[in-house]
This record gives structure tokens, C-alpha cells and sequence, in this order.
């Protein structure tokens, strides 16, 4: 047979390759030095027939858009998210600035949920938030009390505020108060209490408590001192700043940490407070990289809580975990929850743990992501590998990934290894849903168990089904007001 | 024709193109979509066949490698030099622990020169110098004494020390005080004064001096007690932590001196010493992102000393410039300078200024690229391209390049987004002048004229005759040892 015949030139020509879904193929022919590309594809709105022909049925024929109904109000919401301000305004405790805060109420993170419902380190931050509040003396008696039926159980994002974590927060905890001044909304969170043995990763011993108590009596007071002494400190520059020092404001924070420390020092050393008091806050900031986190999480959510409640948007405003369910919210079914089971985090453990004590993903900490930081910001800090596993490409390919679902980029967080580009921000609930690609969260671990603490970091993947959920009651919502204008 | 005879058969196959030099051709069919392999290419040795010869001759002909005498040398010169842990011991008076240094000498960046060949810049900081030392009180006063022979004028290196830009350091300066603690040898560097308006880069006004006198009487004082009180801080612990943040050490030290104030904060703040003066402190600190670059200067200038006079080595242990000329030392060579004239920068100017007003090439602080960092680990610093100039892509491309003529890649300070690796460390300079690829240096840009100050900041390419130079001598030096030999 000539070799010139086209089914020869076939065999004699160069291979050129295009792989779906599976990159394992892919790989294969990459040993074998073949070109391949290589797609990361996955079955449109996860194979489900009908939830493709709901999507489908939101889209402009005309141009490749979405119905003008959803475009308009996602550039409504967007807008509202890229133009807010969060600026810390001050420090508070809970019950006096928390709206709907009161004694006898434990907000806790993710969607509703009750006490016999709750995994091991909610219940153990539970146990340890009210023995801090002297409602129970024991963990034993606070775990009576908290199923007892006398204790409010309230989610944070009920109430302006979000907790990392178990997210816990009782009426005498003090709360960072930052203000989204483009609009004036506030959001509420924690102060962070530093790694292993705390109360968010639901830890209660007398060690947690006694820094607990600390914290109110002399580190949130002397803070306070120093934050009215400054002035309201711009937290987008300072989250701007961090994440081209390598932070992406979620696992990684020792830059934002950093600029917030010598931000306010020449204000800690003015205030007239015993220099020991002002030595130990200064010790306290310098061994917590994390305690910028508990300040990036409400930058996230009211600029989020600004882009809430818009009827039609299909930006995702919420995403957070109880440990139990992981919970969205749309701007566009205003408070409503769309929940499944938490899943487990693919992680690094700390020695001497394993997967197997591992507690299902919990926190509120999603914020970040939910607001364009965090995992969507990963290509900005390849070193959080080494805490949350993975390669420095695999941050890359993570941002670039999470551009694919975003409605815009941040125009104040960029990421100088991409040239400047601003992070993918903005998560549209129909991109997710149609593509099948979940938006990249990176997080910490709880032990199982009530009373132990972090076991590891990882990456966690939200369940699919909570975006097919959310996109089917979006369409649902959307045709009701199209018959309705029929009607009229 | 058929199209399927040879001839045919190249002009119907894709082209794939290799392209050496010029990557202007690359970039014309890159346009047109074609796949090109752009290697950047130059002619061997600079195309200097003598040098070429030379080089060869130093090649052991059985292994890719120098000869056994040169290898050897620099397997000990590197190894001396990765193994240094430069740590911060304390802060004293030049006249004090600088050695060799007296009242009435002036100290100054690069090799040695002269009042009547100094530039305008170095003109200006020696000025500045003899007014803070009350030799002179007008600028006038002071140029006629630089001029009049009674100064002593002498290289920072001949003293165990550098100085960034003019590198001026007179007897009553305070300097940090950097040991290399795995051998004992110690180097010296003046505080840092931040940007703009400032004795290195030429200026002597008023507030340059009161700046000086405050940084003697205030700053360096209260410093002082502060690293007695903390211990010595492990120096190359916090460049390897700056370096994952975002910076590189030469022009980019914002995570630097955000570690130094966290680090020392607590300390600070217990000193017996009022509020208002340690407030100036971190009001200064945060003020100067700099503050750090005359920290990672003399932590590489200790690590190359440990590497010096080894005899054979091909080594670079120095490249410094004085606003006049270039000049390198090698390992080899000893205390033989290597000169050429200094080149002009290639920067981002200031609003006002433009290469006009440029003072050519000026400091030692490229000591940070000979030690491997600066421009070597630009990788790691993406966001440094706003300050100097380029594209992030450059900075991997830069980091990149200087493998090619390093002996060696960091233990301590690595890359997170090159998979931590290291950062290229060591610059042979045989590799340096057979590949005609030479240092890339990332600096400031002071104005010509003496007064004025700093101009901009860029990339600085040096003068190949320097490695040239300095490949031939330690060549020359061999073939006398060896002839040595021969004749015992």
C-alpha cells in the first residue's frame, strides 16, 4: 500500500489530540510525548436532562446572554459587590451591636439548624460558648442546657454577621464592626482566637476559655483604644495589599496580619495602658497569622449583603457550612437556603490525625470565595499549598477555573502573577450550574469529636445538587412573574 | 506537481521554527500563529575567540565541566556561602565597630574612587556626610573639603560593609550590625531613610541632615535596645518568609520590614522609654518599606565574604558601583577589582523626571543579586514590576535566565510559584562570559546632579567586559599555578 494514500497519511501524520473529562487519558499520551489537549469537561448541568432545558430556557436567542430580566439585575448586583467599601469602623460587644443579638442566643455558622443535628466541634463550641457566657459551669450541664430547648440557636448570616469555623458567637463576645461605607451596611465577626486547641474548631477547655475571657477584657478593649485613635482603617486596601504579598485571605493571612499590626502600632504604643497590657496584644498578633481572616470574612459579606435580595440576580451571596449541611443563598430568592450534606475536606492532616477524625466541612469562612478571595484568589498565594495541599499550579489552574462561573473581575484584589487581572468574583449560580464546575473552597479541619480542636487545611468541593437546586427555583421564580405579567 | 513529492511535502507540512537572537523574527511568526521555539541566543563569550579559547582551555575535556581546580574552588566557595545564616546582633556606631573606620573617612558605594571622578550623586551624600559630621556647615564648605585631599575616601567593601546608592558612611553613623553566625564574620550596613529626598541618593538639604541626626540620636538608640531585648533575630529566616510574600529583597522589602516591626513590636513597646518616641519608631518603620533592603544587603554581603579569596574559584563575591564605574570581584581574584564604566538604567521614572535627569548606575546594594536575590528571585516579587518596570512574565523570565550562570540554587530562600524551588545563587563568572548572558539587577535611579534625590527605579544591564576582564585574569592566574608546578 502506497504510504501516500490519505488512510496512510493518516497513520504517518503526527498525532493531535483532544481529550474530554477523564485527564487520565490525557495523561497516557503525554508520557508518549502526543500534543494533546487536554479539557476539563464535565457533562452540561451535570447530565440532568431537565435541568438543561430550564437553563436553556433562560437564554436570549439572539446573543450567547441570559435573559434580560437575569442580566440586568446580575449587573445590578454586581456592581453593588465591586463598589463596596468595608472599612473597620470599630469594635463592639455582640449583644450591643449585633442586630437581633441577645443573651440566651448562640449564632453559630452555615444554614438553621438545631442542637440534635449538630456535628461534634459545633456542639463542642457550643458547650464552650456557654461556659464562657457562665450559663452552664460544666461542659456537661452546657450540653444539657443546649438541648434543653431554653438556648436560641440563630445562624450568623441572620444577623449581619459571619463566623469561621463553628462560627459561634454569645451576647458578651466581642465582634469586629466593619461598615461597607459606598452603602452603610455593616457586617459583624469574631475576633480570631490563633490555631489548634480554640473554640471555633470546637475546643472548650479551661485554656480556650481563659483566652476567651482575655480577649474581652483587655485585647478588644485596648484594639477598640487603638482603631478610634487611627480612625476608620480601609480594609480593601489592606486585603488589596495582602493579596500581592502572597495572602489569599482565607488559609493565608500572615501578610494582612502583618500590614494590620504595623498599621495600628504607633496608635497601641499612644494609648495610656500599661505597656505589659499593650506587650501581650502585640504577642498575641504576632503568633496568629489568622487573625486577619476574621476580618476578610465581613469585608466579604457586606459587600455581598450589598448584592442581596436583587429579584431576578443569579449571584450566589452566600455559601457556608454547619458541619452538618453546606447552605447557598441566591440574590435573587432573597433569604431562602438551599442546603445538602457537608462533604468531607481532601486535606493535609496535622500529626498523628487522619481523614478519619476529620468533622464534614463546617464554617462560614466560604464568605471569601463567595466574594471573589480566598480559593478564587489562590494564583495569588502558591504558597498556601504547603498548608492546604495541592502544587502551585494547582492554585493557578484554580482561579483560572473559578473565571469560567465569575460574573466580573475584582477591580481592587489583583493578582500581579496574572498580570494584574482582578480576581474571578462574583459566583453566577447558571454558569455553576450549567458547566458543572463548583466553586474551589479552601478550608480549615475540626476534629470530629466536641473538645479537640484542628486536625488539618484542605480543599473541599460544594455539592452540585445545591446549585441545581438554586438555578431550578431561580427559573421557577422567573416564570411565575412572567405568567403573572401575562396575567395583568 | 504531485503534491505529494518532498519538496511538496515541506511546504504542505506545518511549519515549526527554532529561532536564535533576534526575537523579533520569533514574534512575527508568533503573529502569524506559527509554533516557534524562540531561544535567546547570543554569540559565545561575547564573540570573542581569544576568550573563547581561554575559556575552553579551562574544561576538562572527559566531563562537561571546569577544570578539577576550579570545580573544587567553587564547590567550596558556594558551599561557605549557602551555609551562612546571616543573623541581626545588634546596632552600633560606625566609628565603633565598623573596621578600620575613623573620623574624618568617608565611606562609599562601589569600587574606589576619587572626589574629582565622583558623580553627582555621590557628590551630594559625601556633602551631606561632612555636614552631619560637623566638618563642614555649608554645602559649599563641604565640597572644597571633599576636594582638598584631607578626606579619606574608601569602598563600604574594603570595610566589611555596603551602602545602597551612594553608599556614604560617615564615623557617627549608626550601622546594623549582621553576623554570619556559622562563621563568625560580621558585615555592616547605615539605617535605611526611606525614599525620595535622602543622603544615598544625593540629596544634603536640611531635612535630609535633621532626618540623620534624628535616626543617630532616636531611632538607632531605641532599635538597639530593642534587639538586646528580643536576642538575635535570625535574618535569613525573615528573607526566606519575605520572599514567599511578595518580595526579592532588593527593591521590593515591604513584607520584609512588615515581618521586623511584628518581630520587634513587643520588645518595643516594653522598653523604658516614653510612648511618643516609640511611636516615631513604627510611625517611621511603616512609613519606609525600604527600611528592610539595608538588612538583606549586608545578610548577603556576610554570606559572600565567607566565600572570598578562595583561590581558583570563578565565584562573583562582589558587583558594586559608585555613580562612575561598574566593578566586580571574584573568589578567585581576591581583592582585585574588575571596572567598566557604569551603564544608565532602564527604569520608571518619577513625574518630573526622565532619563535625562539619570545618574548612571550607583550602590552596592547589587550584592543582593550577587548573593541571589534582587533581580534573581524577581519571581517571587510579580507586583515589583509596578516600581521597576516590565511585566510580571519578565520577572519568571529574569529568575529563569540567572540559573544559567549560577553555581547553585538556594537551600533557604525559594520561589513558591517555581515550585519552591530555590533561587538561583552563586554567579560563575566563566558561565557568565562564555554565555554572554550577564547579571540581571533591578535598583533605584538617582538624579545626576548632587541635591536632589531619587529620580526612579529599573533594570541595569552591566558591562560584559567586567566578566570578560575578570574570566581572563582568574584564567591567567591558573596557567601561572600551574607552570608553577610544572617547574618544582
Amino acid at each position: 500500500m502506497s504510504r501516500h494514500t490519505p488512510t496512510a497519511a493518516l497513520f504517518n501524520a503526527q498525532l493531535r489530540v483532544i481529550n474530554l473529562g477523564l485527564s487520565s487519558f490525557a495523561e497516557t499520551l503525554k508520557d508518549g510525548h502526543v500534543p494533546v489537549l487536554d479539557l476539563d469537561w464535565r457533562p452540561p448541568a451535570g447530565g440532568d436532562p431537565e435541568l438543561i432545558q430550564r437553563i436553556d430556557a433562560l437564554r436570549n436567542e439572539t446573543e450567547n446572554a441570559w435573559i434580560s430580566a437575569i442580566q440586568s439585575a446580575n449587573e445590578t448586583a454586581i456592581e453593588h459587590m465591586l463598589a463596596a467599601e468595608p472599612h473597620i469602623v470599630g469594635i463592639g460587644i455582640a449583644r450591643d451591636v449585633v442586630p437581633g443579638m441577645t443573651d440566651g442566643m448562640v449564632l453559630h455558622a452555615g444554614p438553621p439548624i438545631e442542637w440534635d443535628a449538630m456535628c461534634g466541634p459545633m456542639r463542642g463550641a457550643v458547650m464552650g460558648g456557654l461556659i464562657y457566657e457562665n450559663a452552664a459551669l460544666t461542659p456537661d450541664e452546657a450540653a444539657r442546657l443546649a438541648a434543653s430547648g431554653d438556648i436560641a440557636f440563630d445562624p450568623c448570616h441572620h444577623h449581619s454577621a459571619v463566623g469561621p469555623m463553628a462560627g459561634v458567637m454569645t451576647a458578651s463576645m466581642p465582634v469586629w464592626i466593619i461598615e461597607n461605607v459606598t452603602e452603610g451596611n455593616r457586617a459583624y465577626c469574631t475576633l480570631n482566637e490563633g490555631l489548634g486547641k480554640v473554640l471555633r474548631y470546637g475546643a472548650y477547655g479551661d485554656e480556650v476559655i481563659a483566652r476567651l475571657r482575655w480577649m474581652e477584657s483587655e485585647l478588644a478593649p485596648i484594639l477598640s483604644k487603638a482603631i478610634q485613635a487611627h480612625g476608620p482603617i480601609d480594609l480593601r486596601s489592606l486585603i488589596a495589599q495582602a493579596l500581592q504579598m502572597g495572602d489569599e485571605g482565607h488559609n493565608r493571612n500572615r501578610a494582612g496580619t502583618s500590614l494590620l499590626i504595623r498599621e495600628l502600632a504607633p496608635h497601641l504604643v499612644r494609648l495610656d495602658i500599661p505597656s505589659d497590657a499593650i506587650a501581650r496584644t502585640f504577642e498575641f498578633l504576632h503568633s496568629n497569622d489568622h487573625f486577619f481572616l476574621n476580618l476578610t470574612m465581613p469585608a466579604g459579606k457586606c459587600a455581598l449583603d450589598a448584592a442581596a435580595n436583587i429579584p431576578g440576580s443569579s449571584l450566589v451571596t452566600v455559601m457556608a457550612r454547619n458541619g452538618t449541611e453546606f447552605g447557598i443563598r441566591l440574590s435573587g430568592t432573597g433569604n431562602r437556603w438551599f442546603t445538602a450534606p457537608a462533604p468531607i475536606v481532601d486535606g493535609l492532616y496535622l500529626p498523628g490525625f487522619s481523614s478519619e477524625d476529620a468533622a464534614p466541612d463546617i464554617g462560614d469562612s466560604a464568605i471569601t470565595e463567595t466574594a471573589g478571595y480566598g480559593g478564587f484568589a489562590m494564583a495569588a498565594a502558591p504558597a498556601i499549598v504547603q498548608f492546604v495541599g495541592g502544587t502551585p499550579q494547582l492554585a493557578l489552574d484554580t482561579t483560572r477555573r473559578m473565571r469560567t462561573i465569575t460574573l466580573a473581575e475584582s477591580r481592587a484584589y489583583q493578582i500581579p502573577a496574572m498580570g494584574f487581572r482582578g480576581t474571578p468574583t462574583g459566583i453566577d449560580v447558571l454558569h455553576v450550574a450549567e458547566s458543572g464546575i463548583v466553586p474551589a473552597i479552601n478550608t480549615g479541619i475540626a476534629h470530629k469529636e466536641p473538645g479537640i480542636g484542628m486536625v488539618g487545611a484542605g480543599l473541599v468541593t460544594p455539592p452540585f445538587s445545591l446549585f441545581a437546586d438554586a438555578a431550578n427555583a431561580l427559573a421557577s421564580l422567573l416564570d411565575q412573574s412572567q405568567i403573572h405579567e401575562e396575567v395583568q
